[in-house]
């Protein structure tokens, strides 16, 4: 298979390109009219390192990079634009493979408004997916960056945390069907399948929360970022660039359903999974207090508050028992 | 060492933003104001694949990347902007192998007013490098793609062809003092350590035309690439995308120093060599006739006209001793 001809047939499963594009893939460079400001990210998923590809379907796999490359925009508040994507082919890949791959990623694409607007395929001696993402806004300062948090903002964080890593150990060693032997405490099993099926879309099959993103960005978060490397790593990064410290109510970390259960058949906490474990592609940002009413209206997800920025740096956890938090690391892609 | 000390360290060695950079690596995205119309491009090079370490230092593979990149934009006319790179890290590369390598990037950058404003590191089990290459226009309309050739343009390459394939050659198998033995017609020994570094030079450390692509562009030039994968492929790109047919003077290939006597060694055709082989990231493009003395006045290189467009398709190569030539196939990276 030439690189020419697959892409030939990869344009003809792309969704129509958007209205700022004036030339997609199939020529020295794609062409776009951006109109106002970009906000611009590269991201990678390797085989073996970010996936497994006994895990994922092709497709799936195709949609994950994107989606994380995806998730970088949302934290800015930025409407979708282009994406592109470097495709590194191992030898036991072939051509319909790539084509499997190409359409979980052109789906997710279609769904979220994105153009494929160029790629590259080459050898490699593994899967490996890097992606770059182009969002837009009418203004550079319309984007949510990750250096605008004051003491006395209110941290808040969409969504659930520790589904994604839940979701790896559910794959890594499948619970049985007896939830209850997980959950002494708990007097009402779980529905087994559809939790843990659950748990692994989350791991498997995440999504960007674009719209949230841009509407928190419109109801005045300060600062922004995704969840990718966990609340510890990103928490951690907010904090340094905005120059202040984030204390955190561990108490009030809102758990995915069935993360307590698979946590416990792993011997781990809970607490410290949903703190140190990424992928969830959640959005942790600060807004000022008297700004949280028209936030909590504006996205269509649910917010929870989990504490707030203050002098100082790096994170705090409170709580009875928090105190061993503080010191729980997230993971880096090195 | 963690992803986040790396691009620390990083960022202290890069230069100065650009003036649309408003925002650049360390945040979820960079933020940049292009002002008018982009062009952007992927590629990647791939150890084993594209480059051997054995071969190269670090800062050349870096370098070589960016260029491959930036000769994309060459292509478009484009002026540089920004590079974002993914860098594929393999566990017998450290932490200061990684900085020797981007600091080769980053002097190219320098060199051709690149902003390097974003990137992600991530293990990998070859070294692998992706790269990002926006560059701009005041509009889309200034931007030469592959598809504006017309029946009776001029067909015309800048500089040399053949250099890189021959460098390769050269490094695969190293060429003996004795340069009169490859060339029994010549009656003057070349220098040889000169000769064979330039062409090991083109292999190893391209450059990117990109103030030709430019000067080409503003004078007239109706399709344009640039010839990564040689002029077999890249010249049928053309073709196909603008709907000619091309006619080459295979008699006017203009072969840098040193391809015929290195060809000759290796038991191959020199022409050949140079239609088939890519790497040398000189400019294909056509041009009007009566434009030819301002692209000439314009390019600050020389300028070889290879043929013509015609109604038709593909290639054709005119020569007496030439049929064979059409046949020719140049590589793609897959």
């Amino acid at each position: 298979m030439g690189e020419f001809e697959l892409i030939e047939r990869v344009k003809r499963r792309l969704p129509r390109a958007g209205p700022r594009v004036r030339l997609g893939s199939g020529d020295d460079a794609a062409i776009v009219v951006p109109g106002g400001a970009t906000a611009t990210s590269v991201d990678a998923l390797v085989d073996g390192v970010h996936f497994r590809r006994g895990w994922s379907s092709l497709g799936q796999i195709g949609a994950k990079a994107l989606a994380a490359a995806l998730s970088d925009l949302a934290a800015m508040g930025a409407e979708p634009g282009e994406a592109y994507v470097v495709l590194g082919v191992p030898p036991d890949l072939d051509e319909d493979g790539c084509l499997e791959l190409l359409d979980g990623m052109a789906a997710l694409a279609a769904e979220t408004g994105t153009t494929l607007a160029g790629g590259d395929v080459t050898r490699a001696p593994a899967l490996t997916l890097s992606m770059t993402a182009v969002g837009h806004a009418e203004g550079p300062e319309d984007f949510v960056t990750r250096a605008g948090a004051r003491p006395g903002d209110s941290l808040v964080v969409t969504g659930e945390l520790g589904g994604a890593a839940a979701g790896l150990l559910a794959l890594e060693a499948p619970p049985p069907e007896e939830w209850s032997s997980f959950s002494p405490d708990s007097e009402q099993k779980l529905d087994h399948p559809d939790v843990v099926g659950g748990l692994v879309g989350r791991q498997l099959a995440p999504r960007p929360r674009l719209a949230e993103g841009r509407a928190l960005a419109a109801a005045g978060a300060t600062a922004m970022i995704d969840l990718s490397d966990g609340l510890a790593t990103d928490g951690r990064h907010l904090a340094r660039s905005s120059g202040v410290g984030l204390e955190i109510d561990a108490g009030a970390l809102p758990l995915a359903p069935g993360v307590a259960e698979v946590a416990a058949a792993a011997g781990r906490d809970a607490r410290e999974l949903a703190i140190s474990a990424g992928e969830d592609y959640e959005l942790l940002f600060t807004i000022p207090a008297e700004r949280w009413d028209a936030a909590a209206a504006a996205a269509d997800v649910a917010l929870t508050r989990l504490g707030r920025a203050l002098d100082g740096e790096g994170l705090r956890f409170t709580a009875p028992d928090a105190a061993d938090l503080d010191a729980v690391r997230g993971y880096e892609h090195l």
